[in-house]
């Protein structure tokens, strides 16, 4: 299942507002409606966003005026500005422009021709780097499983976030192939339940027999040993191994540590924010009370209450097992094994 | 705020469902009117339903026929089975029942005016032991509670559950007009929402300071050490100290251990059952999937997508600080402090 894939000039995309009652792909050769179906998050998720990005710079090439350099240049300079002002918190989306920006700096021959064939190969390659990446992280976590598992996963860090297989469900459906999954559980994940619409509709498509909860039966189910994993992924891990996730997640992690039962974060190397040296120091974006209070529209909690509700949460790296990334499965102390990664940022 | 009242040959009641958006109250002479309220959820909470089969019955006596006592008494007996058949499981309204038949039973002068008034009697004698038990249970509980103490409770253990103040929630209300209230938390419960709509009502009503949150917010608030003590209602107590109580409440218990912040259930007496020993015989019931796979009539999750949803869960006793009685606070070892009670089953 591809949520996005460069198609002979074009780009195909599944608008993921639609899921799971419907699939539609969209096809478009422009920037701004890529732009559009980013804004209102028929494509989602930061690998995907940034991947997104770079094939609308790609389109951008394809539709540049064939007039002069300067406004071939002016036309894909201004289409990035528009894709930079998406989505203003996904890191990916920003890097993955700055490795188009770079294509177009270097671009001075004056060929079009060249400079749309650099865009769209820059485009793919992004693509198809961050594809491997989630195949990596899928083998490294898939190897943690024992054969028979039940593993219970949070929100979507799926194929649907990803330009791969995904991250923690990577892992799952790798593990799946490799004959080792039994069964899966999936959290609905309130308020905005990624995991009832999304990764409940990844699991299923994949043909791994799963059960939905509330988030709530969780415990219920570790209390009755019906879990043997936990694996989830994460939006932001502090040099100390702390690792931000959505809200949940650190609720899960308390229940593993009490139940015993091993929790996994599945995350790219992208993910670890060298910059950061503990998970006091990671900014917990606050969400609307609307998400909370209303569903699909409508009201169900008295008019003006106040809602507290953060979008992340924040694991203290003790009830972390090991992190999964695509250069090994990292085991504490994390202080010590980040240390020796190879970084990006 | 009273969900129910006898007013004048009438029952007067607030019609649960239209809340939180709408305060509908409803009047009528007419037990089987009251019996379809209670089927479908505008009377509920398992004392409340008692309660109101209870008026149900004095409002037969009222419109039985003037005939001969034999078709008074098959008169009153059919109005007993119907109002029985509204809820197979709340244990209140067959005791509530079983009371008014007593009355039924024992009528032997033929005088109707003075069976009707028996009824009438009988009726508002269980209503007014029902609030002074929730009376009780907010006194001994909000004993506990320390000056400016901030709370986080589950579900709707309220007013709107009882003939008072609630259990759980009459802990919190009692407390705050003590002063010792700061803030309270809400859960808002999925996947029935109680702690949204009905919680986060009375609260407001009750003029507390209060902030709503989904379930998986609760160990985040633990963590930042805002919460001084969780206070719940239960469903059924085993003789050990196990608590059943909505979904979601041993996930808390399990937060609140680690957390190192008390955990509290308030129930009356009547909640303990004596021929249950420990949390592993109490059966517990699963419900619909559509609960959890949709909401407003809305689905949101894949279609023929496995759910497990069970409606409660089991706390066991050495995650309960104390158990809030009508007849006094009980510790650990709970085995020992609930032998030493007065029980009435």
């Amino acid at each position: 299942m591809k949520p996005l894939e460069w198609a002979d000039g074009k780009v195909k995309f599944l608008d993921q507002t639609k899921l799971p009652l419907e699939e539609l792909f969209c096809e478009t050769a422009d920037a701004s409606f890529l732009a559009e179906a980013i804004k209102r998050l028929a494509i989602r998720g930061a690998p995907l966003i940034g991947i997104a990005a770079a094939y609308g710079i790609a389109l951008a090439g394809l539709s540049a005026p064939s007039s002069t350099e300067e406004e071939i240049r002016r036309h894909l300079l201004s289409t990035i500005e528009m894709l930079a002002s998406t989505r203003p918190t996904a890191v990916n989306l920003f890097w993955a422009l700055k490795r188009q920006r770079r294509i177009i700096d270097e671009w001075h021959n004056g060929s079009v021709a060249e400079l749309q064939k650099k865009l769209i190969d820059e485009a793919i390659k992004i693509h198809q780097e961050d594809a491997e990446m989630c195949e990596r992280i899928s083998s490294f976590g898939s190897e943690l499983l024992n054969k028979n598992s039940s593993v219970l996963t949070h929100c979507n860090a799926g194929a649907l976030a990803t330009g791969g297989r995904g991250t923690a469900v990577g892992v799952i459906t790798k593990a799946w192939e490799l004959g080792k999954i039994k069964h899966v559980y999936i959290d609905e994940t309130r308020p905005l339940l990624q995991g009832a619409r999304l990764t409940a509709w990844e699991i299923k498509k994949a043909g791994i027999p799963a059960t939905l909860i509330i988030d709530s039966t969780a415990a219920v189910l570790l209390k009755q040993k019906k879990v043997d994993a936990i694996i989830v992924g994460s939006d932001r891990i502090a040099m100390n191994g702390d690792a931000a996730n959505k809200i949940g997640t650190y609720s899960l992690a308390v229940q593993a540590g009490y139940h015993r039962i091993p929790f996994y974060v599945a995350a790219p190397i992208s993910t670890i924010d060298a910059g950061i040296n503990s998970g006091k120091d990671i900014p917990i974006e606050e969400r609307d009370a609307k998400e909370v209070a209303e569903l699909f529209g409508r009201r169900f909690a008295p008019e003006r209450m106040d809602v507290y509700s953060p979008a992340f949460d924040v694991t203290p790296n003790e009830l972390i097992t090991a992190i999964i990334t695509d250069q090994g499965v990292l085991k504490p102390p994390f202080i010590e094994s980040l240390k020796k990664l190879k970084l990006q940022n």
